[in-house]
C-alpha cells in the first residue's frame, strides 16, 4: 500500500512539475522559462522522487518503466497492473489542480502540454518520426534505470542519472513530440484536451512500452552479469 | 546556538543569492538570467547550505520547513520557535544589504522579488490559484525532505535532492505566485517594500505551513516505517 | 562482447542526444534550447553512460578517451581498437536514425551538427584558434577522466565530474568549432553531410588525440601517486 | 610540487572555461548562452577540477581561498605563498591563449571578461556597491568551502557543493562587477586589457581577502567542532 501511495503522489509530481512548468512557466512574457527550463522541470520531478519514495517503491512514475522493469525481472508480476493505476491516476489528478490553477488567471488552458504528432507536434514531426523517437528514447531510458540500478553500478546516484536522463530525452525532443516516453504522463494531459489529443494517444502508450521491452531484453540478455 | 548561527546565515544566503538574483540579474538587458537564473540561484542556496552547514542545525533555512519536521518528529519542540526567529531575520538582514546594492547604480528597488497574487502575481493569478499551488508545493517541498532524509535513503543525497526541488519548484510557479514556499522569504521582501505586500502577506505564511502540517501527517502515517 | 555493446550503445546515445539536440532544437522558433541546452544534452549523455555503463565498458564513447585512457595505462591494448571500431560505428548508427527523424517534417538536414573551422565555424574562426581550442580542450577533458577515477578521488563522482566536464567544454567552444573533443562524434556528423565537412575532418580526429596522449603522459608523469 | 602543478592547471582551468565562455560564447548571435551559460561554465570549471584534482592540492584556484583555508587552520603556512603565484600564473596562461584563440576571427577583444565597478560595471553599480557583494559573497563562499569539507559533513559531495556555489555566486553578480570573488581570475583578465582595468584590480585583492579572513574567522570560532 505505501509503495502504491508513493506511485500515486510521484506521479502526480511528475505531471504537476512538468507539465506544470511548460502550462504556467515557458512562454512567460520575457522571461519565460523556455524548453531547457521545462527539460529540467521534468527531471528534476524524477531525482527528488528518486531519493523521497526510491526506498519505498523504487519511484517508477511512468507504467513503461514499470513494464521495463518486469521484463528485467526487476519487478514482481503481481505488483506491474496496480503501480500503472497508481500512476495513471496521479497524472489525472495532477492535471485537474493544473486545470484550476492554469485557468486562475482567466487563461484557457491552450494546448496543455499534450503530445502529438503531425498537426499536433510542436514542429509538425509525422507518425514516422514519432514512433521512432519515443521508441528510441524510452529504450535508452529504460537502459539508463537498468544500468544505473545494477548492483556494480556506483551506490546512490541512479537517482540522478536517471533524472538527468529525462532532462535530456527532453532536451531532444520536446520540438517532435512534446516528449512523452510515458504513458500516463501522455494520458493525463490528452484527458483534459480531448479531442484529436485522445486520437493519438495510442502512439504514446505503443512507443514507450516498445521500447522499455526491448530494453528489459537487451539488459537482460546483453549487459546483464550472469549468474 | 551554533544551530542559530548557521539558520541564520543559511536563511540570510537564501534571501541574499534568491531574491538578489531575481533582483540585480534576471531582466538584465540582452543577458539577463531570466526565470530559469532565479529558479537555479535558489535551489542552488539551499544545495550550498546543506552541504555547509547541514550537518551543524538540519539547514532548514524556512519556517514551513521546520514546521513541518516538527509535525513529523524530527525536530525538537524548544529549537522550532528559535529557528523560526533566526531565519526571519536572517533575512531581513539579507533584504537590508541587497537594498543597499540594488540601488548602488541609482536604480529603485522596483518590486524587490516580492511574493504576491492579484494584481501582485507576476501573472496576475488569483488568490485561490495562489493558495492552491503554494499549499501543494510546500507539500511535496516536505515530502522530498522528509523522504530523502529517511534513512533508508541513499546517504548524503539528500541535499542534492531537496535543493534541486526548490529549483523545481521555482520553475513552475514564478509566474503564479513569484513563488515563496517560504515565510521568511516573503517577509523581508514584504517588509521593504511595504504596501499591498503587506497586506497579502498571511497567505505567504499560511498556505506553506498548511502544505508543511499535511506533508508531516502523510509522511508520518502514510510513508515512514512503523517501529 | 558486453564491453563493445555498451561502448556502440554509448557512443550512439552521446550523438543522438548532444548532436540530436543541436539539430532539433537548438534554434526551435520561440523556445529553442540554444548553445546552454545543447551543452548541457551533450554532457548528460556522459553523465547518464557513465552510471548506467561505466561499470560494464567504463563508458569512453570517444577514440581520444581510450586513447588517453591507453596512454596513461588505463586501458588494455587489445581493447584499443575494437573500442574505437564500435564507438565511430555507434555514431554513425545514431547519425543514420538522427536523418530519419529530422526530416519528418520535411525539413532539410542543414549543417547537421558538423565539427569545422573557418567557413564552417559557427562564428568563422580560423584553423589555428581550431587547433589550438580542441588541443585544449581535449587535454583538459582527460585530466579531469584520469583525476576523477584516481584511486584517491571520492568514489561514485567520476560520471558526474566528466559529464560536467563536457557540458563545460561546450559552453566555451560551440562557437569556435561546433565543439568536437570527439573524433567518433565529428565522423559520423561529416558522413552525412559530405564535401567540406569531410575535408576538415582531420583536424577533429588530429586536435583531441594530440591533447589525449598530452594529458595522459602530464598525468602519469606529473600527478599519479608514483608506486 | 604536484601539488602546484595542480594549482597552475586548475586555476588555468578556471579562468580558460569561466572567462573563456564570457568572451567566446556569452553573447553569440542568436544562440550565445548569456550570464546564466556563464555562472554555469565558472562553477564547472571548479566542480571538474575539485574531483579531478581536489585529491593532489585541494583544488583552490583562488587567492582568496587558500588564505581563508590557511585563516581556518587548513592550508600550511609554508604552502600559501607557493600556491598563490601558481594561481596566479596558470590564470595568465589561460589570458594568453584565450587572445590567441578570441583574436581568430579576426575580433578584438573587447572587454575579455574583466572585473569592474562604476564605468566598468555591466551595470554601472558603484564602488561600494561592489566592495559590498564581493565581501559577501566570498565570505558565503568561503564558509560553503570550510562546512562541506568538515568532518562532520558527507563525504564526497564537497566538490559538488563549492563549484555550484561559484555557479550561484555568478547567477547573482555579473551584472554588479562581472563577479569575480578570485584574485587570480581578475588579475590574469586585467593584465590583458590595461587601463583602468589595471587601477581598479585592487577592489577584487582586498574585497574577497577580506571576505574570505571574516569566514576563516567566523567558522572557526562559531562554527566548527570545539576540540
Amino acid at each position: 500500500m505505501k509503495k502504491l501511495v508513493a506511485e500515486f503522489i510521484g506521479t502526480f509530481w511528475l505531471v504537476f512539475g512538468g507539465c506544470g512548468s511548460a502550462i504556467l512557466a515557458c512562454n512567460f512574457p520575457g522571461n519565460g522559462i523556455a524548453y531547457v527550463g521545462v527539460a529540467w522541470a521534468f527531471g528534476l520531478t524524477v531525482v527528488t522522487m528518486a531519493y523521497a519514495f526510491g526506498h519505498i517503491s523504487g519511484a517508477h512514475l511512468n507504467p513503461a518503466v514499470s513494464i521495463g522493469a518486469w521484463v528485467a525481472g526487476r519487478l514482481e508480476t503481481k505488483n506491474l497492473l496496480p503501480y500503472i493505476v497508481a500512476q495513471v491516476l496521479g497524472g489525472i489528478a495532477a492535471a485537474a489542480l493544473l486545470y484550476v490553477i492554469a485557468t486562475g488567471n482567466g487563461s484557457a488552458i491552450g494546448s496543455f502540454a499534450t503530445n502529438g504528432y503531425g498537426d499536433l507536434s510542436p514542429g509538425k514531426y509525422g507518425m514516422i518520426a514519432a514512433l521512432v523517437i519515443e521508441i528510441v528514447l524510452t529504450f535508452i531510458f529504460l537502459l539508463v534505470i537498468l544500468g544505473s540500478t545494477d548492483e556494480r553500478a556506483p551506490k546512490g546516484f541512479a537517482g540522478l542519472a536517471i533524472g538527468l536522463c529525462l532532462t535530456l530525452i527532453h532536451l531532444i525532443s520536446i520540438p517532435v513530440t512534446n516528449t512523452s516516453v510515458n504513458p500516463a504522463r501522455s494520458t493525463s494531459q490528452a484527458i483534459f484536451v480531448g479531442g484529436e489529443a485522445i486520437s493519438q494517444l495510442w502512439l504514446f502508450w505503443l512507443a514507450p512500452i516498445i521500447g522499455a521491452i526491448l530494453a528489459g531484453l537487451v539488459y537482460k540478455y546483453f549487459l546483464a552479469l550472469k549468474d
